[in-house]
């Protein structure tokens, strides 16, 4: 799968510099001039990838997961995480499915791939994994809990109209746009559920 | 009117030390205890909140912008911007208002206020402004193009459903969910228009 990262709708430019490394956000500053002829100083964040996986069952379920992390109350979503340094977006999914369910896929496809925030170089990669198979067990780092659950279509539809905690806004956003149109919400059905 | 700043999902804690103070954006860091009892160094980034305009005509149009910011593609919008330091959301509407269009109301209301991200300390507050009247000329500042338009409510559903650059995610997910019921549409499109 060749996987092109979207592009950012106001890129980084080449001559920006590194103006603080963090753990996770690391800060770029430059020089940008304005329409005026004067220059002033743009910032923007640059912060890891992530993934995002619709992993679905052979019996055609979902899985989702109730997370907690520390200092922030429970909440529903899919499995995913961080793209680490140099690892591929499809790698991050794997590793992520495997760590966070104890499940692997060997039918992978990406559903959508965007970046939510023009001040920040960070790209989400929605991936489908169909035919989800329990290989090992969850092996969660100190700042996860996730307890699994099978859901249905139809639920993760419900979990996207109605519950707030509900993490996964770009699927959110596919999911209310494709109830707007039968049409186009069978075809997201069939493409997750393969 | 009283605002309250809508709570984040994880909160900067009050020990929480500042590790970089950017032009726009300020990196904090602090030790976390996980779940299995170990620290870790957890961060988050704090940048200005903004505001949304809804600005509304004596005509029932809305004020929507066309508008360039150097190093981006043109985009459609709302009228809006950063709060200043130490200033009310209500009052940096009105001056971002009057900024980016040379409008003025009598008639404001809060329509919705959240905090998109979890590891960003950002609050968006999208206020209604009704019976807008011109009462200057634009004045934009080096960084900003905005040509203004008068659009129908009937108008900026299409844009929240067909316009990629449509930038007010927030106003676009609440016309999809209220696309779903008629009822909620009818609510919206009353409260919006006065």
């Amino acid at each position: 799968m060749n996987i092109q990262r979207p592009a950012a709708k106001q890129p980084l430019p080449p001559h920006a510099k590194l103006a603080f490394k963090g753990v996770m956000f690391d800060v770029y500053q430059w020089e940008q001039e304005g329409f005026d002829g004067t220059t002033m100083v743009f910032e923007k964040i640059k912060r890891p990838d992530t993934v995002v996986v619709l992993a679905v069952t052979p019996e055609k379920k979902i899985l989702t997961a109730t997370q907690e992390q520390p200092g922030k109350p429970p909440f529903t979503g899919l499995l995913g995480g961080r793209v680490d340094e140099g690892e591929a977006p499809l790698e991050a999914a794997k590793r992520e499915l495997l760590e966070e369910s104890g499940y692997a896929s060997e039918d992978w496809e990406l559903l959508h791939a965007y970046q939510p925030i023009t001040k920040i170089d960070w790209a989400i990669f929605v991936f489908i994994a169909r035919n989800v198979k329990k290989v090992a067990d969850q092996t969660l780092d100190s700042g996860e809990k996730i307890e699994l659950k099978l859901t249905s279509f139809d639920e993760l539809v419900e979990l996207s109209l109605h519950d707030p905690t509900f993490a996964e806004k770009d699927v959110v956003d596919l999911i209310l746009r494709a109830l707007l149109e039968p049409q186009k919400m069978q075809e997201l059905r069939d493409k997750i559920l393969g």
